[in-house]
């Protein structure tokens, strides 16, 4: 559900296929150093990201600050990523300042080959970076026959209920699991009320903040319509906005993912003050966990997959509410957006195509949309 | 953060120590047939929910609740549990209609065990009855130093995102982690806005329903105070509320509950209609999740504690919003609670202990209360 909310006016846009966008993406990503595997995988995160209409996460919108980052040296290009301890089913990563979007589906392996062993697996990572879309990760498990989870500490912004000073991230939660013959359920979802992309939307195109999105300065939530506060001045609301309307329980969320992918990497939690590279998006310390279920361990993998099916159909069909058509389940509009996109071309911004074309013509490397 | 709001005037209780009232559970279970050591389990979880404060799943709500299902034979007193599936870190178990509250702290231990041996340990729990305080159960895994959690996948009373239909339960998540001096960290949430009971409760009392809470019967959100409607027409909203204020996330949090405790589990989802045992809490099919999680598997113990220790300290020390005294974190008023009911005895609503002593009486047991 996701998808539909940044859509972009088709005026504005140029579609791209997914093909180009993605061996433009490769072709800055070497020109950053990243050796060339490293580059496949950080495009395929990008562009599944703008296939899949969460163009937040995509070439489209991230491309430019990781660029951006790896050019003032915060992110590591060649990181040496090492195994501080494991055990059969878990096992903690230093990262060594490499983009989460490329450490994260190689701890999505080791965790997947750790389930297929011994039923689940789990990673931890420290001293990481930025890891796109956290159910890219997630998804990687579902060719396995396995459910996955993926959980990412990050930097604070988010003020504990009654609190007045931002001490979570927005720390996203996403979970993966297959069906037979229906998209799969892909749940992805920041535990604030919405994402700081949306913040920083809003605030570049002058559109009012809806209530219950945000703190003022002193941590009270704001219940109307608002303009775009100041960026020092807000504080993204935990899901559920206010006390009344349940915000402890995105709190204690936010709360939840600092302790898997923040505490328990030995890395620290999101509001630890001990590394100063922060800064752009990118640049800035994250610390990631992901986990993959193997189905088989507690049950016939056809017959879960059958009851996905016969629930996710009942959930797309139950009766709308007055003013909808359809009810969706998590993953189905991005699905949707994806056969759209991969036959009709990625809409990008003609900014971002602009920008996309500069950068190309600087580095002095092939421009393909 | 639980326990406030379910706090009663004191001259309408009656304060009864927590010795006596673990006593008159044991009776009661025992006179429903359920063996000795099974009936200590169980009224530990009530017992222990009573202390801290969360009376819905204490003695003094769900006691009676327990003793009618089985008294209409909907629990099964005398379970023979059965693993039907299991590999190193996991095990599927048939719960063969035993109460979540004896059953889940024995798949816990299982957990424990596996995640001693592997890193991890998950157990799915199918045809089972409810499980109380979800939060009991994860926090089993403190003492032997692992990060505990539990889910639990319930009856449907909860629309989706645009939906005018109930599909989903309130499916709660509760997960604890160790500390070292501070009092541990245990969230314990349900994915509506607010628990059935809270719902059940204003309806008794003639309270109004706060904003955000629940949606008429065609599945709109009804953003006014409101009196309670008819219990057939009503369905609690996802945490969110609406749409615009993240429903969409609360929703797909019940949804990965349905899977993890419910699909995964072989014994279906929450709305599951092939079990025609509903009716009464406690004689309603549920299904559960346990999982353990071992920290020395990823990091030094002594450092996570530390770390948490310094987390917890600058969540409950951030400075308050206006019109607030403290700023809390999960579990905090929950151990506060604790140390006060154990000093003090537990308060009981006077109508409570009235039952109580009707119960014991009717089946001339020695009551304590």
């Amino acid at each position: 559900m996701m998808a539909d909310t940044l859509k972009l006016k088709e005026e504005d846009t140029i579609r791209v296929s997914e093909g180009n966008l993605r061996e433009t993406a490769i072709s800055l990503f070497e020109k950053m150093g990243v050796p060339k595997d490293d580059c496949r995988l950080a495009a395929d995160a990008m562009v599944t990201a703008d296939l899949r209409g969460v163009s937040s996460h995509g070439v489209s919108n991230i491309l430019q600050k990781y660029v951006l980052a790896y050019q003032k040296g915060l992110n590591n290009p060649r990181p040496q990523m090492r195994i501080l301890r494991q055990s059969p089913a878990t096992a903690s990563i230093d990262c060594d300042r490499g983009l989460g979007i490329i450490i994260a589906p190689k701890a999505m392996e080791i965790a997947i080959e750790k389930a297929k062993n011994v039923g689940l697996g789990m990673v931890t990572m420290m001293n990481g970076r930025h890891m796109g879309m956290a159910s890219y990760h997630a998804m990687i498990a579902l060719k396995h026959d396995m459910i996955g989870m993926c959980m990412t500490s990050i930097g604070p912004g988010m003020p504990p209920t009654f609190g007045a000073e931002p001490r979570l991230g927005t720390n996203p939660i996403a979970v993966a699991a297959p069906a037979d013959k229906e998209a799969p359920f892909v749940f992805d979802a920041a535990t604030t009320v919405i994402a700081m992309n949306k913040l920083l939307l809003a605030r570049r195109s002058g559109i009012k903040l809806s209530p219950g999105w945000v703190a003022d300065a002193n941590g009270t939530p704001i219940m109307e319509e608002v303009d775009p506060p100041e960026p020092n001045s807000t504080m993204l609301l935990p899901l559920g906005s206010t006390r009344e309307m349940g915000s402890h329980k995105g709190y204690g969320l936010a709360c939840v993912v600092d302790i898997f992918s923040g505490i328990l990497t030995g890395g620290g939690y999101g509001a630890f003050a001990g590394d100063s590279s922060t800064g752009a998006i990118g640049g800035a310390r994250c610390n990631h966990c992901v986990v993959a279920y193997n189905i088989e361990s507690f049950m016939e993998v056809a017959q879960f997959k059958k009851t996905m099916d016969e629930w996710l159909v009942m959930l797309k069909s139950t009766k709308p509410a007055p003013g909808h058509d359809r009810v969706y389940y998590p993953g189905l509009l991005e699905a949707e957006c994806e056969i759209e996109y991969r036959a009709k071309g990625i809409p990008l911004h003609t900014e971002v195509v602009g920008w996309i074309r500069g950068i190309c013509n600087k580095f002095d490397i092939d421009c393909y949309v």
